[in-house]
């Protein structure tokens, strides 16, 4: 499968393509809107892989040529990059495209880090009102710390929550979730469960400043 | 400690109320607008834990009652029930007594079960503008299924958020949290990390209800 990370330099594309890149033979598109650093990324990804004795697929482009390849695009950039972010690649999307959200509206304050979500109401609903009808919208990924998803060092043993109203890509998100080691998936509905979701990555900043016996803390649920 | 637990004739209130009888020697005062159910629920908790050859004092009288005699004071009720409550027990409030605040605002539609916060902006926000300044307010036991926490049979191995703006308070609450057998206090903050800590209610019910291997799930940080 072609997976293509959209801002795939920054954290959260780092860990995934990390992970993915060593516990998969899924082809991996970092994007960037500087083709010459998603370049650069995607050696250094790698190389990092290879260090371990594993071989990743990983290429690197801008965000609309990864975008036209991929099978899956995770939009990786902050909150407040999606908008334009999406508005740079719908062009490229379809319903071949599962197109998958792990960003959360946060905003911090002098108490903490505190859900800010976009006017849509959430992250995943602006994606939904910005790409095209016929290209699946899933959530994922919000409850992985992204210092520690890039930390291949670093055991997972958490749950991610996916959420969506195709069943199909839901599904694609989950296997593709499963296949990195020591993460499952669980089911949290449909896009009408991204503001709770969304509020969770908020809630771990929160618990990991507070508490000094969780860093980089995911969720189990059991 | 005296536990007051008003509307602790319901799920949470029973759950709280056979956790501390079993697992600690705090007097628990069981309370309820009707002073006879509250008497009758106190019997079948005691009756239980003596079961398990274990001892607990417990007794029922009415909210009023209750909250005089509290060292501090469980909010068990519902989300919808949280105003009426507070407000019939607001002039037994002072310094003295610590006011927690387990409820969340939610509500069902055909996508399951999402946040429905009060006007105030969280349950916490409501019961916080509702008491008295001096009586410290703190969230706590949000993330417990009120079946799994009623069932003495059932482990827990779970966390739960504490928050709250006095951290005199705060310590309270987290250390008679973790005076039951398996749950861990974590810090989630001050009063503004409400909305996120009660979103946590709604996202429980959704992952039970979609995902075949939990169910009454608690949340664990790691």
């Amino acid at each position: 499968m072609r997976i293509a990370l959209l801002g795939g330099t920054g954290d959260v594309g780092a860990g995934l393509a990390l992970r993915w890149g060593h516990d998969t033979n899924h082809e991996l598109l970092v994007g960037s809107r500087d083709p010459e650093r998603a370049r650069e990324a995607s050696e250094r990804y790698a190389a990092a892989v290879a260090d371990r004795d594993r071989e990743a697929t990983v290429k690197g482009f801008d965000n609309a040529m990864v975008t036209d390849r991929a099978d899956v695009a995770v939009l990786c950039v902050p909150a407040y990059h999606v908008a334009d972010t999406v508005a740079s690649v719908a062009s490229g999307l379809d319903g071949d495209t599962v197109v998958v959200t792990p960003a959360a509206g946060t905003r911090r304050d002098d108490e903490g880090v505190h859900s800010h979500p976009p006017s849509a109401g959430s992250v995943a609903a602006l994606v939904r009102g910005a790409v095209p009808d016929e290209a699946p919208v899933v959530g994922a990924f919000h409850t992985l710390a992204a210092s520690r998803l890039a930390d291949l060092d670093a055991a997972l043993g958490v749950d991610t929550l996916v959420f969506g109203d195709d069943d199909d890509a839901k599904a694609t998100v989950a296997r593709l979730a499963e296949e990195i080691d020591g993460l499952r998936a669980l089911d949290a509905g449909g896009l009408a469960s991204a503001p709770e979701v969304e509020a969770t990555t908020p809630l771990l900043v929160n618990v990991a400043a507070n508490d000094d016996d969780v860093s980089d803390p995911g969720i189990r649920f059991s």
